[in-house]
């Protein structure tokens, strides 16, 4: 059954996840702060609103995908925003990863209105976006999940129930100091044995045939080796889900020392001006502190 | 062509490693500090030697894997040691896991008499102890490999070529660092999910359809979950490798920040009593500080 | 000249520092959460308010200090808040510590009324505020400090202008990240030395000999000896603004390792239970890992 | 009473040292490995010596002041070393900072010898070793401690028994760890008062206001301002000392989160050429990540 959706931040993500669900049947209404983004949406089919409210007002369903916390806080809670006008009886999906203790209090917020909100954070590439293949980790009252579901499956192929407000995002940033670590660490130990002699290749040939392999270095190991760092997932952003990962667990009680020290890493490369290259580039910051290169010569070289 | 063959350390890994060199038919001399483990060994035809210069004495080839740097720097270079025998034109291959810069300095007194070495760690269990599977990290000279190459076929399948003397512990170091690291950050992530409210069994399916999934957490997980700690690797090994990796890491000016977070966890365990356990009982000093269990109810009473 | 002035949040130290406004001859109306804490204040002279927005109504100065980040933005930018009544020409002193960003949001907001914004951050303690002898750490416009200075020097000998909006904060962020990190580190060498047979009392000397010599552990190292870890400044606040620190390190891309990793040590602390107990009481959780006292055997039993 | 003593090291501390007990109308034979140093010690009256051996032949205290844990134990245990001919019954009095285990090593081997072994680093600068008023922090037996404590009370002004054999070093390495720490945390907090606005000396103004104002930040803090890195205690050296602490906090189970963060801070810096410099050097590698300047500008020029 086609149902009215507000849909606010077209980026990498937003755009086609929005053009997935005009394509799908559904009437939505978009909105951007840039309004440069709407083009192919409004070909095919999508009403632009000029405020978030605007987008909202009416919707079944609101969903939000933006850059950050503020972001998020601007476009529900400010002025012109969507709590405005959301109706009793709508659900609020937020796709942004941004802090869980916020998320939660924008649930109260919404809740205050009569409606519903789900924290649904996604893992995916621009890609996954595209052909509706992405994986929701979601937080928020199981009943709201289930009456939203057929829409979230226009989007992604999976759909994680985590728990209560603030779970999937939780998940989330559980999710991605995890893989910031994983490929920081096996950075620092290409660097220790390329420093002690050991070709990088021959030392990504044990960690394959060990129990270390892990799909994630399956596949940047090769962009690491070309000195190819396009981001799949910018250095920049993973440092922010990094923060935010802190930030939940100061806000719980829950220590991550090795999250904290390579937080400081990505940190240091993302100033270093390393911030729109994929995370994976944070090899490059370990390598110049060893004065050893773990890139082939030639890549190093186009990198310089 | 049998060979006549020093075999010095018959702990869990030395034992059948020399048991083996046996059965293919070598003539071994074994040494150990406590005789008590030899009975198997001499019932398969090896002879045993009162000292490490005994079982080196005319011997082409002398194996070491004992528990330490200073173990290996004892029974090599210490009164009675391997030095004082070792002929010329001989191998010492080094299987302890040791420092580098350590291993390097023996290889250099080796040299002395004429003889060559070989630091060649291994990975693997007893079980792959037992069935002649380990995988050898290799440094030293490539002709030197060569020539030992056929012993060390019979106790493993891959044998690794990593660079000059100290290349192969370095690989064998880093490969280890990457693993303790491995395993503490995704129970740093298991522990933030579920304070948050997300069922460490949810958490472990986001990260197994992600790419973080990795053959190392895909072996360790069902173990934390049932709070099953019998070591297949012990915590305190674990601890002493990354010790070795920051002292390596040290000397050669290369920077292990997530390392070196990592290592003072696995030290804080291990100082709790937990350095018997298998290292991914790290858990418990993570879920202890954040007063949550990811273990089930039932595992988590049973190991109280 | 006597002033009005809106005084929210009484506090351990928010208390005596109305009381001195009102005894210098001010007229106050306060606001607290609880009304208990009302009572000295009334008898002195003060008007107690219903809501922050009374409080603020028609005053010359709004001066706030309250528990966090989340506190300030309830009681400003809030239902019933300050920015509902603050009038044009008006300013408003902040003095809690919370997060720089926030406070020049905060700041913003404020100057769409007309009014002014200064955070003023406090170091000193309970009977600092009392004797109104407070160091005060400012940020925001230099000619809105000017004309508040004479309100500040009822509360505080030193005011120390440090820049832009948010500067006061920073300030005080930096210097409780690095008093944070001296206590810290203090009690990890005491903890070393302990551990190898050096007394606490010879190692204190040692340190008190040497250019380590520091006011901060002259006061802290008695009690750290005696365990007597009544709460100068609560471990939790200490934990606190570390997270502070390292979100304002993080909105600056700059790296902090040392705090990073001195925060998750207090954060592990106060998860143990010892957040009410002053942040010195970080040595026990040093001690128990080393499995070593500082304190004295007396001292120790007394504390467990 | 003169006393022979065999003093071998004579580096930037170890020089001025045995001048000073020359003068003091001992016997002095010396060794260094570099002859070039020894002329105005022979001017003097000292003795060279060809080998440490040589130099211990018939002393009754054996000095020994070198660069490392390596040369230590060539110096001693070495061929040609002093283990060779130390009479039984003399005292070997190593002041070199290095490790406490090997220390003690070597006090087992001195004992087989049927003489004592003191470990006794020293804190001062060359200036304090030129004027005997260095402060040596003692490990060993106490009565071998009173018996050699006139020749010691010629170099140095405070002698502190700190335990047995390895303690002095343990309290020498507990020290430097926490200088390292206090200078590089002083380094952060400036950093991050400094990208937010504050100006270096107005947040350098309130430290010195606070409990934080120590005698090392106090000697430091105008060096560091005017970007003179002249080097009092060099970098390298620092770092050298933290690992060493490392190493002695991992054998003994003890924890020490911030001086493992802060180490990889030095080594970082040293790695970029700056091992020559002063420790306080280490505010640049800070100060390159943040992109700020706590130097003065006309000091950052200089430097750069």
């Amino acid at each position: 059954m086609p149902q009215s959706i507000g849909f606010i931040g077209l980026g990498i993500m937003g755009q086609p996840m929005a053009l997935n669900l005009v394509k799908a049947g559904h009437r939505v209404t978009a909105f951007n702060r840039t309004r440069s983004k709407a083009e192919p949406l409004e070909r095919a089919g999508a009403r632009m609103a000029s405020s978030p409210a605007e987008a909202a007002r009416g919707a079944d369903i609101v969903m939000t995908i933006v850059s950050d916390s503020a972001a998020v806080e601007e476009v529900v809670l400010g002025k012109g925003g969507v709590l405005e006008t959301i109706r009793s009886g709508a659900v609020l999906i937020d796709s942004s990863t941004i802090s869980p203790t916020l998320s939660r209090k924008i649930a109260c917020h919404v809740a205050g209105r009569g409606a519903r909100m789900l924290d649904a954070p996604v893992t995916g590439s621009k890609h996954g976006a595209e052909k509706g293949e992405l994986t929701f980790m979601i937080g928020g009252e199981r009943e709201v999940l289930d009456r939203v579901l057929p829409i979230l499956q226009v989007l992604g192929k999976k759909h994680i129930y985590c728990g209560a407000n603030g779970a999937g995002l939780s998940a989330k940033l559980a999710q991605n100091a995890i893989q910031a670590t994983m490929v920081e660490v096996f950075c620092e130990g290409l660097v220790l044995a390329a420093k002690a002699g050991v070709q990088p290749q021959t030392m990504f040939e044990i960690i394959q045939s060990s129990m270390a392999r892990a799909s994630l270095t399956d596949f940047k190991a090769p962009f690491i080796f070309k000195g190819d760092f396009t981001p799949y997932f910018p250095l920049k952003l993973m440092h922010k889900d990094l923060e935010l990962a802190m930030e939940a667990a100061y806000a719980q009680n829950v220590t991550m020392p090795a999250a904290a020290a390579v937080k400081e890493v990505y940190g240091a490369a993302k100033a270093q001006g390393k911030g729109d290259m994929d995370y994976a580039a944070v090899v490059t910051f370990l390598e110049e502190i060893a004065g050893v290169q773990v890139r082939t010569s030639a890549a190093a070289q186009a990198t310089h």
